[in-house]
Parts: structure tokens; sequence; C-alpha cells
């Protein structure tokens, strides 16, 4: 099922299953209320698709998770997945703006498989993680490329407000084990790879993970990007496909 | 005014005003509802004090702030503040066990005068940044010393669960700026400092960070540790003592 959080007008938030051109209306949130449907159907194009997920916690993300894009950032890496923190005040939906900060050199897409972590996982083993998945989505881990470097830490230059945009939807029924992702900016492809070749595959990185950090229902997992360095500008749209999910398309703008 | 969040036996967190022994108990947050009172007092000794509170989205460190740290540290750093992020689920309350997992090299713990915010800030210039404060809490930003050499980014490090020990109270009315922070293990003078030595001081701070981060009520912001290296271990106890705001006690145990 592809799960939307999405709003009509100036409405609250609300959740639904998307169903062809439709979106059956939930209660709740699905994560925390189950599937019960309203009765209610919105049309798709008279909604406004938000954010599928805002973390309570952590989005975390994984570096250099990829053995090609690890070679083309040439730094130092632990053979353990690397992991750093987005803060949630950086996720926005999709259609939603990229604002661009006046920074000195580039700012690059990264286009990535989402985990959505659906219960409480501490100390999960790789065996039992799939069960504490929700779903999929898309996200971009944008980043300026040298206060990456300028800072040592990639808090800051990953963490800016609307650098982590995610959707379109979260897809709760998926084998994430051989998935196309195709990164594109004014729809020309510049990333490109499968989660075939992720170095750290997603049960590994939850029983990793989950021995650090208790992670809580709606927390992301950006599982890393593939090879294919590239930046973009204002004015441009950065848009990443996945199979099975659908594509998340985000404008980018210099920020006021 | 001293402001615990507490709990009586098995009961919900509840705020309350300190009063020499007793604490006023409040009718909610009061960083959300104001400081009106129940009317109903609750002796300090019958109460159980938790984190003061439990950042909503982030935990915002400052590393290397004081310049002897710097120098003991022999990092590159760079000239604006370098800052970086715990998640949420690394705090715990005075009282609390620090968990020590089973990493190689030192444990250290970090005492730091924490900022409470108040207000959400974005783009807050310092002349407004003390409009955003709600109060000052003390912190213990604890590290696992190696691992964050080993990942270069210090998130994992940084991040474990009980990492980041905060309270006893939020003191709301409190001038930050030459506050003396003491460290000590089992009773052992570790690290002291005054927040005067701060290389980048809190309203410029706030200038730097909330223009990269929307800042909301209840995030954290740690303003770095004085110098003085050191561990801890398993059946020690850290305490960090701040004028005007008390003592945070934490003992440590290896984690099952």
């Amino acid at each position: 099922m592809k799960i939307a959080r999405f709003t009509t007008g100036d409405g609250d938030p609300r959740f639904g299953i998307v169903d062809d051109e439709e979106l059956v209306v939930l209660q709740g949130d699905p994560m925390f209320a189950g599937f019960d449907t309203t009765g209610e159907r919105v049309p798709l194009e008279s909604a406004r698709l938000l954010a599928p997920v805002i973390p309570r916690s952590k989005v975390v993300c994984v570096g250099l998770n990829y053995a090609e894009h690890k070679a083309e950032m040439d730094v130092a890496a632990p053979s353990n997945p690397l992991i750093f923190l987005k803060p949630n005040t950086s996720v926005i939906g999709p259609g939603e703006t990229i604002q661009i900060p006046p920074v000195e050199g580039r700012i690059v897409h990264e286009g990535e498989l989402a985990v959505v972590i659906g219960k409480i996982a501490k100390r999960v083993k790789a065996a039992d993680a799939y069960d504490h998945i929700f779903g999929y989505t898309i996200a971009n881990d944008v980043s300026a490329r040298d206060q990456m470097f300028a800072d040592g830490q990639w808090a800051r230059a990953k963490g800016y407000d609307t650098f982590c945009p995610i959707g379109p939807v979260i897809e709760t029924e998926l084998d994430p084990s051989n998935l196309e992702i195709t990164t594109r900016v004014d729809g020309e492809q510049r990333r490109h790879g499968f989660t075939r070749d992720l170095l750290h595959k997603i049960p590994e990185l939850i029983e990793f993970i989950s021995d650090v950090w208790t992670l809580l229902p709606g927390d992301l997992i950006l599982t890393g990007t593939p090879a294919g360095l590239g930046g973009f500008v204002d004015g441009q749209t950065v848009e990443i496909e996945i199979d099975g999910i659908g594509v998340l398309s985000n404008p980018a703008r210099n920020r006021a």
C-alpha cells in the first residue's frame, strides 16, 4: 500500500491510502492508529501531498554506503556503517522548495531509499529487522559540499531547513533489495544505481544503528546515495525516482 | 525560578517550581502553558526529578568552544562555531544511569552549560537571542572518545542512549556570562572553567545556529566543555556543578 499524508485547502494534515486516482482517507496516522478508513475518498488532484512522516526523533543517514560513491568522495571511512544525523526540522514534502542558503560551493543532491521505522527498535538483530519497518520512501540528502569539508562534522552542511525532502508516499509492501534509484535535475539524469549495491544492507543497518540509538516509530534511515556527484542551483528542479515508490520532485530557490 | 519536571511514585511527569524544600506544582509544561499553579505542593524529597525537558527536535552541541579544550583536542576546527547533533533519545535525567556500551577506548565526561530554547528561533539576530531562551540547565556531553576519531563523524560516539544527562532543573533567571562549571568523578575534580571563556558566546551561537536550523521550544544548545579531558568507568559517578543551577549527578554502569 502507498500511504500519503495530505491536506486539502487549509485543513489539518490527514492520512490516506492511494487507490488509483483517489485517496482513501484513514481515521488517523496508520503508524499508530492502524488502517481503519473513514469512508471518505478524496481525488488525488485536489490533495496536496505533505512529507509522509515527520520524525519525532531522528533522521539517521548512512554515509558512503555505495562503493562507487565512496570512491568518488575520497574521504577516510570506517569499515562499519558511517552514521550521522539530520534534524527533523530539515524535512519537507514533495513539491516543497529546497531553500539554498548563501554558502560557498555547490549544493548537491543525494537521492536515497529511506526506511521508515514502525516500531521501537532497541538492539534489534538483523534477522528481526524487517519486523520494525513500517515502509519505504524516497529521500534527498541535500548537502552543502564545501561546508562538509570545512566543518569536518556534516551536521550543519546537511541539516539546513529544507535539506531533507521526503516522499511522495510511504510504500508499506516492497522488497527493498534491488530497487533502481535515479536522480534527475531538470529532467537530465545525474545519479543512478541499484539498492543491491548497498555496502551495508538494511537488516545490518538496523542491527547496527539500533545498538547505538533507540529508533522510534517515524524515525527515518537514509540508506546512502549511489555514485554521481552533482549539484543544482536556483531555479532547477531535482527529481528522484525509485521503483515501486514513485517520484519525489522539489524545486530549488536561493533563499530570500 | 528553578523549574523541575518530576514524578511521584508511578505518576505521569509533572512540572513544578522549586521553593526551598518543596515543589509548587504547575498546571502544565510552563514552556507552553505558563506558570499557573495547581495549589498543590510536593516535598522535594518525595519527588523523583526527571530530565527537565525532552527536546522535540534537536540537541545542538557546540564543539571546541573553549580555547584550552580546543588545544587539548588537537583537531582541525573552523573559525565558525562547530555544531553537531545528539538525538533526543540520548537524553536522561538527574540520577539516571549512564549506560556504557562495549566500545574501545575511554568514555569521557563533558560538563556544559545548556541553553533551553523557549520560542521558535529562525534567523534570529544576536541582539534578540535572549528573547528566545527559556532558561538554562546542566548537560553532560558524554562521548566515546576513540569512536569519535574512528568514525570522523561524532554522531555515534556522542549519541548513544543515555549519553546526554541533563538537569537537575531549568533556571529561568540567570546571567550566563560568567558561571563556574566544575566536573567531578567520585568527588574528585576533573574539569573546571568559567563561561566567560566561551569562544563563541550564547547570543552569537543562537544567531549562527538559527540561521542553519529552526530551533523549536525545548531544543537544547550545549555550549561546549572547558578543558580537562578525563574518563569514567563502571561504578563511578559523574557530578557537574554550575553556579545558580545546581548539581547534575549520574552514576555509570556497563550496559547489560
